[in-house]
């Protein structure tokens, strides 16, 4: 593949730009914010290095895209896209940055800090006993580099961890893990899950009423995609207890809107987006990375299969 | 050392009766809460378990004293201790208790729970990135059971571990230990401090104003004791920032009046001496392993050394 012209289109396309120039790579580079994109620098682009932007471009005028997110939904989810299209995805300290937002919560809520938070509003003694990590359960939707990666960081703490996964393939990590079909006969023994899949059709309000009913007092942690998770039959689900709490980072509407009523759930913990945030400089070094291996004829390992969707 | 007679004085001591019971050891107990403990208690017992007593007792009238915590000041800080009688300590879970508490709260401020948490309350999607753990560096006071196994817990997901105590002897999962005497010349480069050091002469008030002038913003948590801070010296020094939060969970009086400033402080989180619990379970196992030991003339892992104090 001859990738000579390359658009980065993206919010940090400032820092990006100064990474890159510094790099002294052998291309012709446009980097833009996505309000000043036209078609012409999709004419002009062989290839595409961009984030979730909100306009529908036409992606099959390039050679190759290359998200600067984990997440390909945005190209993938209820859209066509040309095959003859590469399409490679960022991989690189997300599964470190979603394992530790995960375990800082579990750990928030076994060591009962809100409650000790109240108890120093009142200025009140109170003992309670703090849980121990290696006393429990944890279901991760998800086996891929993140899931796996969370599965790591919470086994090496002595928690006992479940996974889910389209093919129900075993993994290093996970004591077992089930094929997301029929794995619901473990769901009542399970203290907290953790949803990391990608959003495909398959995943699509893969959290709804069905499931939620299998659970009993779960702290539910949404760091996948928003719309996996049937939000409705969630706030039905902390209501009858059988989510204890929920920590979401991801929404189907994002920035979640201020009428949404989940800010003002008292279960609910609401994070913007960031439990698994790209750094310029991580995500140059991953583009670069990949454009060598496209011009190197090496396998990708960051290669999108189009038809699973992730 | 020939013993019959055993005197359990503990607020716990239904719930220890029931589990030594079972036991069906070949002694005689007497379960006692504080209140009720007499002088003839004492002349009656070759051994007394106990916990943190308020009295002051003669423990020269039996053979052995066993504490259902992990410090001993409580027998030997500014006391008199006959040489005669053996004491010894505790060791359970209170290593992987103490590191999930610390691991709790430094993933707390890495991940920016109260600033979410603040967001949430503001209905604002304001996105801030966490930092990664294994860019920390942490120093723990104290490299015993305690200290080692907090070290452990950190090292393993990528924290620098430093550690400073008494002999300043190397140990694993620690990058380097200082011996306490000149430790302070890498002060500034801290993230984190880690209190776990037991109560003596040699460190009382040891986390004084001339420490807390050599660190710059770090986070302060004491899991150690109480007496060992000077409280107003932390007050100035997280008013000038030196310290920018600090979580104690130990005090020099406890439970801790209500009219101490420290509830107020609105960058003290305060928790009520939880961090390191002795189960009943886990309080009678260790002190029938040590039992067991003394029976059999084996060496005990878990003697004082009373000159020491730890």
């Amino acid at each position: 593949m001859n990738i000579k012209n390359i658009a980065v289109v993206s919010p940090m396309y400032h820092e990006i730009e100064s990474i890159i120039t510094k790099k002294q790579l052998n291309k012709h580079f446009r980097f833009l914010p996505e309000e000043k994109v036209t078609n012409d620098d999709f004419k002009w682009a062989d290839a595409v290095v961009t984030f979730n932007t909100k306009n529908n471009y036409d992606y099959s005028q390039v050679k190759w895209v290359h998200s600067l997110g984990a997440g390909v939904d945005r190209f993938l989810y209820k859209k066509k896209w040309d095959e003859n299209v590469l399409l490679t995805r960022t991989i690189c300290s997300f599964g470190q940055r979603i394992g530790e937002y995960c375990l800082s919560y579990i750990l928030k809520d076994l060591q009962c800090h809100d409650e000790f938070k109240q108890l120093n509003v009142e200025k009140r003694w109170n003992p309670i006993t703090p849980r121990l990590i290696n006393e429990q359960k944890v279901l991760i939707y998800g086996t891929g580099e993140i899931g796996q990666k969370t599965a790591q960081i919470l086994s090496t703490l002595g928690v006992t961890v479940y996974g889910v996964s389209l093919s129900g393939q075993q993994k290093q990590y996970f004591k077992e893990v089930f094929p997301i079909e029929g794995h619901f006969f473990r769901l009542s023994e399970i203290d907290y899950i953790i949803n990391t899949l990608p959003l495909t059709e398959k995943t699509e309000k893969l959290f709804n009423r069905y499931l939620f009913e299998k659970v009993a007092k779960v702290g539910f942690i949404n760091v996948g995609r928003g719309a996996s998770l049937d939000e409705q039959a969630l706030i039905d689900a902390l209501n009858n207890h059988h989510v204890r709490f929920a920590v979401l980072d991801v929404f189907e509407e994002e920035p979640l809107p201020e009428n949404n009523r989940l800010w003002e759930h008292p279960d609910v913990f609401i994070t913007p987006h960031i439990s698994a945030v790209t750094t310029p400089e991580e995500g140059v070094d991953c583009f670069i990375e990949t454009l060598m291996n496209i011009e190197g004829n090496t396998p990708l390992r960051n290669q999108v299969d189009i038809h699973k969707g992730f």
